[in-house]
């Protein structure tokens, strides 16, 4: 399997709980790494720098952006959010999976411009299920949740983009589909180059020496 | 994930133990079901009609070709070898995950009318594991086994246009890593526009039963 990580690129409707699957799946499974984003908006209580966000100004942002230091980026409330190329590349040079959890607009983008990153959308096993868990939170408003069930029907008409459907109905179950998945990636022959002229070699090498 | 039936090509040098490990992966999960060939050449003893192969005229096998009933053939020492494409087909819409144990030539053939087929090659974890197993068989000359590994070096030049590569060292392993590939491939959204229409019209009718 080849040593190089992968771009994982996980979305899902709110309430899918696909932040509880990439959670559980990097305690797991020690080669994942998550991005962390750049954002323009000034940090919350408790938010750590280079933990939960990198906090730029909106000059360091334009320029990231013009640069092309910025994977995929979105506006959003008059502040601005992207993926910083360079912290997601050196950690696939390590060896590193990458996990960009991002909404259905920066998924496209991210396609567009590195077509081998792997697309997974989290569905619900229901929508019934969807507003369940978004109430069960306990911290929206019955108009929020509303709100986030009307997105849900926009985003579910760019699901078709992805490459991967999984269905998070049961959550062991669900970490475990996302890391068959990033495991079989791993065994594409387009990302075993290496391997494979090492393969040939050997063979090549082995028949001459007889 | 998609009921369907998958095409799955499987090839691999001489030796590397490709037909164990289709056995194993079919005794081990019900899901999967072996292609059986048509050849123009006479049954061996024992050979079963409808079991091990089709025994068809030449005349047949040319009226197969010519109305495109073969998914590939192949001229093997004045004989002629083909995959039925019905025989196939009825058992893709029967659920049935068909393996294709084909040589190179005839997995190209495959990926070039059924893009969708998924390609997986088998290669041992070094050449000098494929003379022992060769040699092991007890039933071919050297002669035959340097053959056979020349023919190798042929045939691994055309590994690069397989979508998988599976290093058969330990079986249990690769029988275990080759149906994660087939279970994976049953969640591409590609395969699952069923299930994803099903998804959204839920999603928009709970919304507007809301």
């Amino acid at each position: 399997m080849n040593k190089r990580g992968l771009i994982l690129v996980i979305s899902g409707f709110s309430g899918v709980g696909k932040g509880t699957v990439v959670r559980r799946l990097m305690e797991q499974y020690k080669q994942y790494a998550l991005s962390v984003s750049v954002t323009t908006r000034p940090p919350r209580e408790g938010e750590v720098h280079g933990k939960d966000y990198f906090f730029i100004s909106e000059e360091e942002f334009s320029v990231m952006e013009a640069e092309g230091r910025l994977m995929e980026w979105a506006g959003y409330v008059g502040r601005h959010y992207g993926t910083p190329r360079d912290y997601v590349f050196e950690r696939l040079d390590e060896g590193k999976d990458m996990i960009l959890e991002i909404e259905v607009q920066g998924a496209l983008q991210i396609k567009e411009k590195y077509p081998e990153a792997i697309l997974v959308f989290v569905a619900p096993p229901r929508a019934a299920v969807l507003k369940e868990r978004l109430l069960g939170r306990g911290t929206e408003s019955v108009e929020q949740v509303e709100k986030r069930l009307l997105r849900a029907v926009e985003e579910s008409e760019s699901m078709g983009a992805y490459d991967y459907l999984l269905i998070n109905d049961d959550l062991p179950t669900c970490v475990e589909e996302l890391h068959q998945i990033m495991q079989c990636e791993h065994r594409k022959m387009r990302v075993n180059g290496e391997l494979l002229d090492d393969i040939k070699l050997d063979l090549k090498r082995f028949v001459e020496g007889e």
